[in-house]
């Protein structure tokens, strides 16, 4: 079936029926289509929190504008990147995928160098850029997937990084917040839900060459 | 029906078989799914260049390491970030809201202020990493839509981004390369088809609060 009748279904929920919970299935197939999201060289730099806990979440929601997409849905799901991503993380990146692939480490020593290669070149900034670019994948996955099971969901970049860092402890886990989707289902009073979707036009989006 | 086992039965197509071509309608199908994407305001602050040309893509090939997904795909997929996301812009796309919801232009004043707000708050150089952060959501739903159709795709970072504007031309349209995706189908013996999917355990990836 495709996936254009979901993802015009879709929308930016802005209220949720905070009575309305994922059944656990959902969420874990949710979260198993999340996984399942590429990224560059496989690194997947990054963590997905699900936030359930409601006094997490009524801090969270102050450091956010108050929006109460953060409370009220049914998870809050929140993609923080690696800090740390040097040669250690990258050697055991390759010692996981000499695991799973059976191929022995020393086999994989060009591919190592590579990968290393691509990252060293990058300044810490530019580290971080290239991983949350990653993550924002793993969003477009995360909402396509929600989509295509009616589930509702809400991404949000409206919140203030380094009080979520600070709430959730993240520093000390090497991490950093980079975006949010707040996953549920719509109140039936959302206004935003009955707006017609804008989208630029075909001819103003494609190029054709 | 999910999309566990279409994201299972992705990979990061090597080789394609280049006398597979995408049907019209597929190619239709795909970008429609891709136009559908969200993005942080809905500004869409890309195009999408889908490159068939075999001459212009001898030339981009050259600028990616000779990779030869880029020829051998069915198409080459561009997505290009708008270099001045400027007021003029953001006018622009108020104006296109105003018309699509059939809103009253000063109805809109507020949600104009607030996005231009937010958008003058960044540096150019914050302003682009932003959008292409958008673009990558676009990537994620575009890889996703062609797994469910059944279309191998190959996502790719590895080229020259200044080389490939001056190829495309561009610079004068004010955009600037961002990430590719070749689409098409697997050639049987793409050895990498075969690798077992490398993926963060569970229990790696996930933090449950």
């Amino acid at each position: 079936m495709s996936l254009i009748a979901p993802l015009n279904w879709r929308y930016a929920t802005k209220k949720f029926d905070s009575t309305q919970k994922l059944s656990s299935a959902q969420l874990d197939e949710l979260l198993k289509a999340t996984q399942l999201a590429p990224s560059s060289i496989g690194l997947q730099a990054y963590k997905i929190i699900v936030v359930e806990d409601k006094a997490i979440r009524e801090k969270l929601r102050e450091a956010a504008n108050g929006q109460s997409q953060i409370t009220d849905a049914s998870q809050l799901i929140i993609f923080a990147s690696e800090t740390r991503l040097d040669e250690a993380y990258i050697a055991n990146y390759i010692d996981y995928v000499s695991e799973k692939r059976e191929i022995a480490r020393e086999n994989l020593a060009g591919f190592e160098q590579m990968i290393k290669g691509n990252v060293n070149r990058l300044s810490d900034e530019q580290r971080i850029a290239w991983s949350n670019k990653q993550v924002y994948i793993a969003l477009g996955v995360l909402l396509t997937a929600a989509a295509e099971m009616g589930i509702d969901a809400c991404p949000m970049e409206g919140f203030n990084a380094a009080q979520f860092d600070e709430i959730l402890g993240l520093k000390e886990k090497e991490l950093t917040t980079v975006v949010l989707a707040a996953v549920g289902f719509r109140s039936e009073d959302d206004s935003y839900s009955k707006l017609v979707k804008v989208r630029k036009p075909e001819e103003e989006l494609f190029i054709h060459i």
